[in-house]
């Protein structure tokens, strides 16, 4: 099969065998996947992974091999034959301390599907644990279903950092994720004392506004003592701007991932108290549910389609700045 | 009167003019000051500081010029004429939304004692609103009433990430204010899971061991996933290592504040979903009470006494690497 490569050479397009399940996978044929910025960041070093890229990932079940006393949560191979899916992308033991205690995310042994140590779906095929399979309804098209697994990821950011009523919030950054957040924030916006989202690219902002929140480029924005700063900028700097903008002990939600080392002044988090929250993989249900219900459109954060013979070129093209998500079909 | 200065020159002990007190302000007789590691870090360009170093100050009141409204707390002239009294460094306007929503702390246009805009205690006097001042029971020795500010600051850093009962805790460094958190630590160690310091002196962490801390070397330290990480090194490779340390999902309580930048691979702040949590400040009164009743003892804290007139060599010696608190006496 074709599969888009994270090597020592850079990104290619390979020939690779046609993945088989191991005891308590699927194999899915992919229907359509994402490009993220951190693929990108893996493309630079980030992780120092090596394999095929990939984890926004939708498709249909064509194998399986399933285990006599499934781990996990129950769908059983009658369930999952055939059936449109998604697939969360940290692949767990099950049987560890922090895994029984609902830290599967943070499992310890974990692989990651096209992050770490597993190879990810920018290609024809791919091999997932079952239990790892999320069933989507037929009310969300293919195109959106590739959006559920960094929707999840979005609406994670205010879990351990929620929202009140009345708060003044701030999102840096215009990209992929942060359009997703800045969509879940419009969608709430009633609730809040202000919700403004803050960037450099305002074709991208644009969309944000038509949802219904304030935009403002990053070059004319000046004001702060926000409650809650979401950093999406996927940028080093982002987090010493974020410390700029945050209110003394409000908090700083750190969405950003990348290759290297930040440069920061970490003494206005001291002085001013601030809380900063890493936040990372969030719950698929809730983002088919918001997607089913038509919550949120991502339809305007589609920049491209590729086929995925001409996913190298798709690979670049979604590395232009200001480009939003690039789609690979098969 | 003497004081010790940190100009452009580097820190000098120099004659000023003794300071008069502002409306609503009083002038201490200082008693008994103490060195701090943010001096040290003030010396080297930390807050761009000028002017009489000191913030933790012990003294008598000498004059005062009460204002007939005054802001803030009660305490009346005739309460603290010729009182031993305790001062909080923050000296805030009392009038804006942050003073009148209790963050005073974080007043924007505050001065802060020997530190920002604001003569300090290292010197024969310092003026200080007299809202600031806390009455010192004399249950409390003189020298013992230095480390309420410090203390009051390390007792501070679990207000905001309370310990809970079973909860594995780290605490990284064991200067001046890492052996005061160490300390608060060891009296609730019963509480905890498991409570450990670690550090780079073995004479500075026996003291921790002496009251009753788990206690080990950095160099020979190698466990990890703990439920919260007090980061109180001093030192910008700190919180990399607190990293290194906490479990997923984890605390981390970021003390430490230090001249320049910090190089960090935020990374596993995103991906392990860490919480870091600055801290400053604490309250006075809960540190007073805790050193009236008895509840830790800062004496073996103490490395070295000097009178004023030797404040250029006792700044000299609190520089020196295991060296703790050198206290000023008139």
């Amino acid at each position: 099969m074709k599969a888009l490569v994270c090597s020592d050479r850079g990104v290619s397009l390979d020939e690779l065998p046609t993945p088989e399940p191991a005891l308590g996978e699927a194999v899915v044929a992919v229907r359509a996947a994402g490009i993220c910025n951190t693929d990108l960041e893996l493309a630079r070093g980030y992780m120092h992974f090596r394999g095929v890229l990939g984890h926004e990932v939708f498709g249909r079940v064509v194998e399986m091999r399933p285990q006599d006393e499934p781990f996990g949560r129950p769908l059983a191979a009658h369930d999952l034959a055939g059936r449109r899916v998604v697939m969360e992308i940290n692949c767990a033991c099950g049987r560890c301390l922090t895994c029984r205690h609902g830290g599967r995310n943070h499992c310890p042994t974990r692989t990651v599907l096209g992050i770490l140590g597993r190879d990810g779906g920018l290609a024809e095929y791919v091999r997932i644990p079952m239990e790892n399979l999320h069933i989507v309804p037929d009310s969300i098209p293919d195109e959106y279903a590739v959006f559920i697994e960094p929707l999840a990821a979005a609406l994670h950011a205010f879990d351990e950092a929620p929202l009140r009523p009345g708060d003044r919030v701030c999102l840096l950054g215009d990209g992929k994720l942060g359009l997703l957040i800045g969509l879940a924030l419009a969608a709430r916006r009633g609730d809040l004392g202000h919700a403004v989202a803050v960037g450099h690219h305002r074709t991208n902002l644009d969309i944000l506004a038509a949802a219904g929140l304030d935009v403002q480029l990053e070059n004319s924005f000046s004001t702060n003592n926000y409650d809650v700063v979401i950093e999406a900028t996927g940028r080093p700097a982002g987090l010493a701007r974020a410390t700029q903008l945050v209110r003394p002990r409000g908090t700083i939600i750190l969405k950003s991932t990348y290759a290297g080392e930040a440069n920061v002044d970490l003494a206005p988090i001291v002085i001013n108290e601030i809380k900063l929250i890493g936040s990372r993989c969030g719950d698929f249900g809730r983002a088919i549910d918001v997607l089913s219900k038509g919550v949120l459109n991502p339809s305007p954060l589609i920049s491209a389609r590729y086929p995925l013979a001409d996913a190298e070129k798709a690979f670049a093209y979604a590395a232009t700045p200001g480009v939003m998500k690039v789609l690979i079909t098969p």
